[in-house]
């Protein structure tokens, strides 16, 4: 796309059609500016085939201010709706709804509350809720969804990713595979979920990290096919980044060739006064290999050296290197843990594009539309009860047991203030057989999970820097009892509603049906 | 992102660092100007678990063009990398090198070929051809990959869908579950591949189409809430666009109340000269509700009404309906063949994800080097001979047998014209023993694929607008066997290469292994 191209596909314009047809709509009935409110949340965790997430880490709520912010109508996206026409050859969009775009056609009537990133969130509860005039409200949904469920869905990935590698640092490395310059926002995503860096420059520059690399085949190819060695290829490197020097090994044999070569050139950087960084392996069978290698780098006197693992890598794949080396290594006489602890994996497509689930399917939810001097609830029924939307502007609440750790998140009406009640209901907010009570002793905390983002407009949240947004998924994953953040397999995290909110669901599912 | 931001991180520095590391290196040998070849191809077609493509379309060559064309080493670029530092502290990139960058840092030395976006394409034919400084070709990579692969995935995607929705209108509907703004890639590459329309409004406004879209639930929810009803909520709909109303039908119960409410306003329209549209089913069984609902629509004189299905839609999901229709159907009295050309699908997430497999694995590979008056070829050795690159610089030819159609994609030395030969030996590129001859009179055309896109940074190429790619795109599956257009197992195509091509590779691989 051309620069002009650009800024009219990523602004305003990125939404669906539907969503300017149903403005237009409103604006006919009079609705456009009447206060509405819509839930964005996700219905399920992401759901990779052999295994599955037991919580999700949010992501993806700065970007998307930052879009807000600038996004209007302006007078070549008017120009364009005029242009557009009907079946029968008349415009689609009257002057009247186009003056009005003009002139009201931005974000700036629009409140927002959202769960911050890099918490810890969980299906059907309120991760951001919209307040503003109907016709806008409806016309942010596609970029609100867009920016949220994707990087959503990769600091989740991430934070898999972490999880699995067993302290290893983890270097995001899939800008190549992602889609387009939205692998920018994959970047940032798997970074607040659980990446340490990544190789991705630009971005590393706009978020303040150094990025990671190390060499291409390319490079040894280069040497080769001017007549000189793999060798001659490794040493060039070292002298150019003597103290920042990780070779990669595979390129022709990586125990016959590429370890030793490495480990020649790291000697002569040793006798030169430098420390060498680590070798990357990219292909293979690399737990074999990275003990081999670990093997043959301690006998020459290279304990601490890194061992960087590469190609196709993801919490699975990772989880069986682990494995296999923690039975294998003994045989070769390598220590399993000292091997562990100097891994690192770089780990691209399969986090970019979150393998086995690729999407995140996060919804907005009309809840409730103000009508005379309060909140009119919405319902959406779905085919199943669980699909079945909580009507009504609500809070959300996480709960912490006594040993500190989270046992439930509560949705509640937003009337309601959990944190005083001696006694707490908790009930499934599908079935109705099925509820639990506690009692306030058993509990060391309950916290609002939704913070005032935007206040018709306005931005009044203190946004926090990345780091800070790191360390609070830090924080709430250690929060989280070591089943539900099982890679496989995990314990279901309770999700539940107030019995006001069940019996409001309850009495509109019943008008709606008839019943 | 804020937009200055942005600008770095879609700018020159949306690379891989160590593209950059690798730069500084060639520089400091004295290699960052030599000529380099980079070939760029993908190994294996998508492969979505239990279906596979059984051929890809090519696409994302404009955007990448467009992205070159601004892309270069600003002032803040530079001062950023100068402030980069190594372990030891000192700057990862030095002064000579950055001046070298500021200056040269760009993609005007780069020459490329590439197969026109559009076209079939296959495994191991090089799509893309980089020619150019040996340093700014190694830069380019990770933009390149980036752009062509995802468009090309998605393409692929669509045809697909395309094939199995037996001609009925595909509408990419995916904006929300994309990869941030990378979603306009995929809109684009959908339709290149085989999506009629799209509901993004910005791009179609960039690419020349009518966006496309109906309503959503909440549209209904609205009106319910305000205590009115589907049947408001759908007249007023039919009010604002009489002569473009698809109304979505499945906010309550879709023939309970959905269908029967759309027909009544459908009445109330033919009443007044309009002709309706369409309804959209969004959940439950689509194959069911599409012939129960055509069954009522035909009832009530509306036989020509569009059916659009959406809700997780893809090529075997089309496929499953098409089928359970085509049993199903005369069963209630509904002719299958006439429902099945009223259907028309909303394809979104797993469009725009190519769900099932997510990522093009394009690899962008040095296969020469320019040393002295001629090219060294380069080699890439792999674990696996399937992997081992095909050096040097080449040319990429399909040819048509007697019928016309694509029997085989040949990749050739670049001084190889095999038009002028009387028979040619297609050898399998990794394996020995197979190949087969054919003589010219048993062949319809020996077609060059690649083009000369860019001569030292200047475009030679006329880029076909988008309706000549998808044009383009309508001809080459067409000639295309039905064993290869086949969603499922399809027949593997043949791609080969000529006898001088293996030799040259053999000699490399005995070379570098020392055989």
């Amino acid at each position: 796309m051309k620069c002009a191209e650009q800024q009219t596909a990523e602004g305003i314009l990125f939404t669906d059609q539907y969503q300017l047809s149903m403005a237009q709509l409103y604006f006919r009935a009079g609705l456009h500016e009447r206060q509405a409110q819509f839930d964005h949340f996700f219905r399920k965790y992401p759901d990779y085939g052999l295994h599955q997430a037991g919580y999700c880490i949010s992501a993806g709520l700065e970007w998307l201010l930052d879009w807000m912010e600038g996004a209007h109508f302006r007078d070549e996206d008017i120009a364009y709706l005029r242009s557009q026409r009907g079946r029968n050859g008349t415009p689609m969009f009257g002057e009247d709804f186009l003056a009005w775009l003009r002139q009201h056609g931005n974000f700036g009537g629009i409140s927002l509350y959202a769960i911050p990133e890099g918490r810890v969130v969980h299906p059907n509860v309120p991760l951001t809720v919209v307040q503003g005039p109907l016709a806008m409200a409806q016309i942010l949904e596609t970029a609100l969804l867009n920016q949220l469920n994707y990087q959503t869905l990769i600091a989740t990935k991430a934070a898999r990713i972490r999880e699995s590698s067993r302290g290893g640092a983890v270097l995001e490395f899939g800008l190549r595979r992602g889609q387009e310059r939205g692998a920018n926002a994959g970047t940032r995503a798997a970074l607040i979920g659980g990446a340490d860096f990544t190789s991705n420059v630009g971005l590393s520059h706009v978020l303040g990290y150094a990025p990671k690399g190390t060499h291409a085949h390319s490079m040894v190819q280069v040497y080769m096919s001017l007549g000189m060695s793999e060798l001659d290829a490794f040493r060039a490197f070292a002298e150019v980044y003597p103290d920042d020097c990780t070779l990669l090994v595979d390129t022709i044999d990586t125990l016959e060739s590429g370890v030793p070569n490495a480990i020649r050139v790291f000697e002569e950087l040793r006798r030169k006064g430098h420390t060498p960084v680590g070798v990357r392996l990219d292909s293979g069978d690399l737990a074999y290999l990275a003990i081999q290698t670990a093997r043959m780098l301690d006998s020459a006197g290279f304990p601490d050296t890194s061992i960087v693992l590469s190609n196709d890598l993801d919490e699975l794949v990772i989880w069986q290197i682990l494995t296999q080396i923690g039975e294998e290594a003994p045989r070769y006489g390598v220590d399993a843990d000292r091997l562990v602890n100097r891994m690192v994996y770089g780990v691209g497509t399969r986090l970019v594009t979150s393998h086995g689930d690729a999407a995140l399917g996060g919804v907005y939810k009309l809840v409730a539309l103000h009508s005379g001097n309060s909140w009119a609830p919405a319902l959406k029924i779905a085919e199943s009860a669980s699909k079945t939307t909580n009507p009504g502007p609500k809070r959300a609440w996480r709960i912490y047991d006594r040993r500190d750790r989270a046992t439930a998140d509560l949705v509640s009406l937003a009337d309601e203030d959990p944190t005083t009640a001696e006694r707490l209901t908790l009930r499934h907010p599908s079935d109705h057989a099925r509820y639990r009570t506690l009692d306030k002793n058993q509990l060391a905390a309950i916290e609002p999970l939704l913070v005032e983002v935007l206040r018709e407009g306005r931005l009044v949240y203190n946004l926090p820097d990345i780091e800070a947004i790191r360390e609070r998924r830090r924080a709430d994953v250690a929060h989280l009892d070591a089943g539900v953040r099982r890679i496989m397999n995990p314990h279901i995290y309770h999700v539940s509603v107030t019995p006001k909110l069940w019996e409001l669901k309850q009495r509109l599912i019943a008008e709606a049906t008839g019943d």
